[in-house]
């Protein structure tokens, strides 16, 4: 578990309406390593999109983490931002939110 | 979006503690199926065990859908239910639930 914050690299990039969470394991992860994972603060009024490649538990502990922010998207580099919680009746779960320039794969 | 129920098909098993709620697509999901979909109804009183072949976004919503129960878990066909969330001081974020003869690849 000791040195997860070293297995997990985190790049943020801001934009006007979210922020994009990017990570990059470094290593092999294992689950306890969740314990250790300090994921970048965020400014809670917008919403968070997460990309990285990563296991489906890393995501799930992630989205819970950023729970109480305006809204989740998942990027899939197939389809873009996919919202899957919002608090923001602007943003339905479902949508897709084109990344242009942002894409984190781009 | 409509016959989204039908795309995805819910099967549940009961543990004393957990209800393992496995998930099988029968055909291509689009991020707007979500807005369809009903997860099957859990109690809320044990945790939850996601598990089916799926894009991270289904996973990560169905995971904030069972936010309210006692913690929640994604299998990992490699090393068994990773819990990512819990309201339970007896269950970690982290820990590794064995599956046994539950396993549902098994």
């Amino acid at each position: 578990m000791a040195g997860a914050e070293r297995r997990i690299a985190f790049r943020v990039e801001e934009g006007p309406d979210s922020t994009v969470v990017c990570f990059e394991l470094e290593g092999p992860i294992s689950p306890g390593d969740l314990r250790a994972i300090r994921p970048p603060r965020v400014d809670p009024k917008k919403g968070v999109i997460l990309s990285g490649r990563g296991p489906i538990w890393l995501y799930a502990f992630l989205a819970h983490h950023y729970h109480p922010t305006r809204w989740i998207a998942i990027f899939d580099p197939r389809l873009g931002a996919v919202v899957v919680e919002s608090h923001d009746p602007g943003k339905r779960v479902g949508d897709v939110i084109g990344m242009g320039a942002r894409d984190p794969g781009g």
